[in-house]
Protein backbone atom coordinates (compact mmCIF):
# COMPACT_ATOMS: atom_id res chain seq x y z
CA UNK A 1 0.00 0.00 0.00
CA UNK A 2 3.04 2.04 -1.07
CA UNK A 3 0.59 5.02 -2.29
CA UNK A 4 -1.66 7.58 -0.62
CA UNK A 5 -4.99 7.70 -2.47
CA UNK A 6 -6.52 11.06 -3.87
CA UNK A 7 -10.25 11.40 -4.01
CA UNK A 8 -11.61 13.74 -6.26
CA UNK A 9 -14.79 15.56 -5.35
CA UNK A 10 -15.95 17.88 -8.10
CA UNK A 11 -13.12 20.08 -8.75
CA UNK A 12 -11.42 19.09 -5.59
CA UNK A 13 -9.03 16.73 -4.89
CA UNK A 14 -8.55 15.39 -1.07
CA UNK A 15 -5.77 13.77 0.38
CA UNK A 16 -5.53 12.22 4.03
CA UNK A 17 -2.59 11.88 5.38
CA UNK A 18 -2.25 8.83 7.98
CA UNK A 19 0.72 6.76 7.47
CA UNK A 20 4.44 8.30 8.20
CA UNK A 21 5.85 9.85 5.44
CA UNK A 22 9.01 8.83 3.91
CA UNK A 23 11.18 10.56 1.06
CA UNK A 24 9.58 7.96 -1.54
CA UNK A 25 6.20 8.23 -0.46
CA UNK A 26 6.25 12.20 -0.69
CA UNK A 27 7.87 11.51 -4.12
CA UNK A 28 4.91 9.41 -5.06
CA UNK A 29 2.05 11.19 -4.14
CA UNK A 30 3.53 14.32 -5.15
CA UNK A 31 3.46 12.85 -8.99
CA UNK A 32 0.30 11.43 -8.36
CA UNK A 33 -0.85 14.48 -7.36
CA UNK A 34 0.33 16.31 -10.37
CA UNK A 35 -0.91 13.46 -12.64
CA UNK A 36 -4.32 14.01 -10.87
CA UNK A 37 -4.84 17.77 -10.91
CA UNK A 38 -3.99 17.33 -15.24
CA UNK A 39 -6.43 14.97 -15.62
CA UNK A 40 -9.13 16.05 -13.48
CA UNK A 41 -8.45 19.84 -14.20
CA UNK A 42 -8.95 20.13 -10.21
CA UNK A 43 -8.61 23.28 -9.10
CA UNK A 44 -8.24 22.66 -5.85
CA UNK A 45 -6.07 20.41 -3.18
CA UNK A 46 -6.91 19.51 0.11
CA UNK A 47 -4.49 17.94 2.54
CA UNK A 48 -6.12 16.30 5.62
CA UNK A 49 -3.53 15.95 8.59
CA UNK A 50 -6.09 15.29 11.10
CA UNK A 51 -4.44 11.63 11.81
CA UNK A 52 -0.45 13.37 12.36
CA UNK A 53 0.36 13.72 15.80
CA UNK A 54 3.49 15.87 14.41
CA UNK A 55 4.19 18.11 12.02
CA UNK A 56 8.03 18.47 11.55
CA UNK A 57 10.26 19.63 8.89
CA UNK A 58 9.77 17.01 6.33
CA UNK A 59 5.72 17.48 6.31
CA UNK A 60 6.14 20.59 6.42
CA UNK A 61 8.76 20.87 3.52
CA UNK A 62 6.44 18.40 1.23
CA UNK A 63 3.06 20.78 1.87
CA UNK A 64 5.24 23.88 0.64
CA UNK A 65 6.04 21.42 -2.15
CA UNK A 66 2.91 20.07 -2.71
CA UNK A 67 1.13 23.67 -2.39
CA UNK A 68 3.37 25.33 -4.76
CA UNK A 69 3.07 22.24 -7.12
CA UNK A 70 -0.13 22.56 -7.58
CA UNK A 71 -0.46 26.87 -7.53
CA UNK A 72 1.85 26.57 -10.93
CA UNK A 73 -1.28 23.95 -12.15
CA UNK A 74 -3.60 26.55 -11.27
CA UNK A 75 -4.90 24.63 -8.03
CA UNK A 76 -5.49 26.01 -4.89
CA UNK A 77 -4.01 23.66 -1.76
CA UNK A 78 -5.89 24.03 1.70
CA UNK A 79 -4.54 21.92 4.42
CA UNK A 80 -7.05 20.70 7.23
CA UNK A 81 -8.05 19.12 9.98
CA UNK A 82 -4.77 20.33 12.27
CA UNK A 83 -4.62 19.39 15.62
CA UNK A 84 -4.52 22.22 17.88
CA UNK A 85 -1.38 20.26 19.76
CA UNK A 86 0.35 20.65 16.12
CA UNK A 87 -0.64 24.21 15.71
CA UNK A 88 0.41 24.96 19.38
CA UNK A 89 4.05 23.37 18.11
CA UNK A 90 4.21 25.47 14.50
CA UNK A 91 3.27 28.36 16.28
CA UNK A 92 5.56 27.99 19.69
CA UNK A 93 8.57 26.89 17.05
CA UNK A 94 7.97 29.92 15.09
CA UNK A 95 7.78 27.42 12.20
CA UNK A 96 4.61 28.53 9.39
CA UNK A 97 3.55 26.74 6.19
CA UNK A 98 4.57 29.44 4.21
CA UNK A 99 2.10 30.11 1.11
CA UNK A 100 -0.23 27.62 2.55
CA UNK A 101 -3.54 28.17 3.46
CA UNK A 102 -5.02 26.30 6.16
CA UNK A 103 -8.76 25.55 7.57
CA UNK A 104 -10.59 23.86 10.55
CA UNK A 105 -12.24 20.58 8.58
CA UNK A 106 -12.62 19.63 5.26
CA UNK A 107 -15.93 21.71 5.08
CA UNK A 108 -14.65 24.63 6.04
CA UNK A 109 -11.29 23.57 3.26
CA UNK A 110 -13.99 22.93 0.53
CA UNK A 111 -16.06 26.40 1.61
CA UNK A 112 -12.73 27.89 1.16
CA UNK A 113 -11.99 26.61 -2.25
CA UNK A 114 -15.69 27.03 -3.37
CA UNK A 115 -15.00 30.83 -2.92
CA UNK A 116 -11.87 30.53 -4.90
CA UNK A 117 -13.79 29.21 -7.81
CA UNK A 118 -13.72 25.34 -6.59
CA UNK A 119 -16.48 23.34 -5.46
CA UNK A 120 -18.32 19.92 -5.58
CA UNK A 121 -20.46 20.65 -7.94
CA UNK B 1 -1.36 7.20 14.52
CA UNK B 2 -3.49 4.38 15.34
CA UNK B 3 -6.58 5.84 14.60
CA UNK B 4 -8.11 6.13 11.55
CA UNK B 5 -9.25 9.97 10.63
CA UNK B 6 -13.11 10.45 10.03
CA UNK B 7 -13.84 13.25 7.38
CA UNK B 8 -17.48 14.59 7.55
CA UNK B 9 -18.60 16.52 4.67
CA UNK B 10 -22.28 17.58 5.39
CA UNK B 11 -24.11 14.62 6.75
CA UNK B 12 -21.90 11.68 5.22
CA UNK B 13 -18.95 10.42 6.75
CA UNK B 14 -15.68 9.26 4.72
CA UNK B 15 -13.39 6.81 6.02
CA UNK B 16 -9.87 6.26 3.82
CA UNK B 17 -8.73 2.97 4.69
CA UNK B 18 -4.67 3.04 3.89
CA UNK B 19 -3.10 1.06 6.30
CA UNK B 20 -3.28 -2.55 7.46
CA UNK B 21 -5.71 -3.52 9.68
CA UNK B 22 -5.71 -5.16 12.59
CA UNK B 23 -8.08 -6.35 15.27
CA UNK B 24 -7.51 -3.25 18.31
CA UNK B 25 -7.68 -0.88 14.92
CA UNK B 26 -11.29 -2.14 13.65
CA UNK B 27 -12.18 -2.05 16.93
CA UNK B 28 -11.32 1.69 17.57
CA UNK B 29 -12.75 2.35 14.01
CA UNK B 30 -16.14 1.15 15.05
CA UNK B 31 -16.31 3.06 18.49
CA UNK B 32 -15.35 6.26 16.64
CA UNK B 33 -17.53 5.29 13.59
CA UNK B 34 -20.60 4.86 15.89
CA UNK B 35 -19.78 7.63 18.08
CA UNK B 36 -19.51 10.42 15.02
CA UNK B 37 -22.80 9.12 13.56
CA UNK B 38 -24.28 9.85 17.09
CA UNK B 39 -22.49 13.46 17.09
CA UNK B 40 -23.23 14.39 13.63
CA UNK B 41 -26.34 12.83 12.97
CA UNK B 42 -25.06 11.09 9.68
CA UNK B 43 -26.98 9.62 7.42
CA UNK B 44 -24.52 7.75 4.83
CA UNK B 45 -20.65 6.39 5.41
CA UNK B 46 -18.20 6.09 2.93
CA UNK B 47 -15.49 3.82 2.84
CA UNK B 48 -13.20 3.87 0.24
CA UNK B 49 -10.79 0.90 0.13
CA UNK B 50 -8.63 2.22 -3.26
CA UNK B 51 -5.76 1.57 -1.35
CA UNK B 52 -6.03 -1.75 -0.84
CA UNK B 53 -5.02 -4.45 -2.66
CA UNK B 54 -6.30 -7.03 -0.98
CA UNK B 55 -9.70 -7.50 0.30
CA UNK B 56 -9.53 -11.11 3.06
CA UNK B 57 -12.15 -11.94 5.49
CA UNK B 58 -11.18 -9.96 8.14
CA UNK B 59 -11.79 -7.09 6.29
CA UNK B 60 -15.28 -7.97 4.64
CA UNK B 61 -16.10 -8.38 7.97
CA UNK B 62 -14.89 -5.23 9.48
CA UNK B 63 -16.62 -3.90 6.44
CA UNK B 64 -20.05 -5.49 7.12
CA UNK B 65 -19.61 -4.73 10.69
CA UNK B 66 -19.50 -1.04 10.19
CA UNK B 67 -22.46 -1.55 7.90
CA UNK B 68 -24.36 -3.50 10.16
CA UNK B 69 -23.33 -1.06 12.92
CA UNK B 70 -24.68 2.18 10.55
CA UNK B 71 -28.01 0.65 9.81
CA UNK B 72 -28.81 0.12 13.14
CA UNK B 73 -28.22 4.21 13.67
CA UNK B 74 -29.98 5.27 10.60
CA UNK B 75 -26.54 5.74 8.19
CA UNK B 76 -26.66 3.81 4.83
CA UNK B 77 -23.15 2.73 4.48
CA UNK B 78 -20.97 2.69 0.59
CA UNK B 79 -17.89 1.17 -0.27
CA UNK B 80 -16.07 3.30 -2.97
CA UNK B 81 -12.79 3.11 -4.90
CA UNK B 82 -12.01 -0.85 -4.96
CA UNK B 83 -9.23 -1.97 -7.48
CA UNK B 84 -10.26 -4.16 -10.12
CA UNK B 85 -8.01 -6.70 -9.27
CA UNK B 86 -9.83 -7.07 -5.69
CA UNK B 87 -13.44 -6.81 -7.46
CA UNK B 88 -12.52 -10.28 -9.93
CA UNK B 89 -10.83 -11.85 -6.88
CA UNK B 90 -14.04 -11.58 -4.44
CA UNK B 91 -16.48 -12.41 -7.41
CA UNK B 92 -14.29 -15.64 -7.95
CA UNK B 93 -13.61 -16.78 -4.53
CA UNK B 94 -17.93 -16.33 -4.07
CA UNK B 95 -17.17 -13.82 -1.59
CA UNK B 96 -19.70 -10.91 -1.41
CA UNK B 97 -19.83 -7.76 1.10
CA UNK B 98 -24.00 -8.67 1.87
CA UNK B 99 -25.73 -5.92 2.40
CA UNK B 100 -22.92 -3.59 1.35
CA UNK B 101 -23.59 -0.70 -1.23
CA UNK B 102 -20.76 -0.64 -3.36
CA UNK B 103 -19.88 2.36 -5.96
CA UNK B 104 -17.23 3.17 -8.55
CA UNK B 105 -15.98 6.23 -6.90
CA UNK B 106 -16.12 8.94 -3.47
CA UNK B 107 -18.32 10.93 -6.00
CA UNK B 108 -20.54 8.20 -7.23
CA UNK B 109 -20.95 6.94 -3.63
CA UNK B 110 -21.74 10.46 -2.70
CA UNK B 111 -24.68 10.79 -5.58
CA UNK B 112 -25.87 7.22 -4.10
CA UNK B 113 -25.99 8.94 -0.25
CA UNK B 114 -28.02 11.78 -1.79
CA UNK B 115 -30.40 9.47 -3.49
CA UNK B 116 -30.93 7.98 -0.20
CA UNK B 117 -32.10 11.19 1.55
CA UNK B 118 -27.91 12.43 2.73
CA UNK B 119 -25.57 14.75 0.56
CA UNK B 120 -23.04 16.92 1.26
CA UNK B 121 -25.67 20.36 1.72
Amino acid sequence: MERIPILQMGDVLLVTIQVDMHDQLALTLQDDLAERIRATSARGVLIEISALDIVDSFIGRMIATISALAAVMDARTVVVGMQPAVAITLVELGLNLTGVSTALDVERGMRLLRQAGAGVE
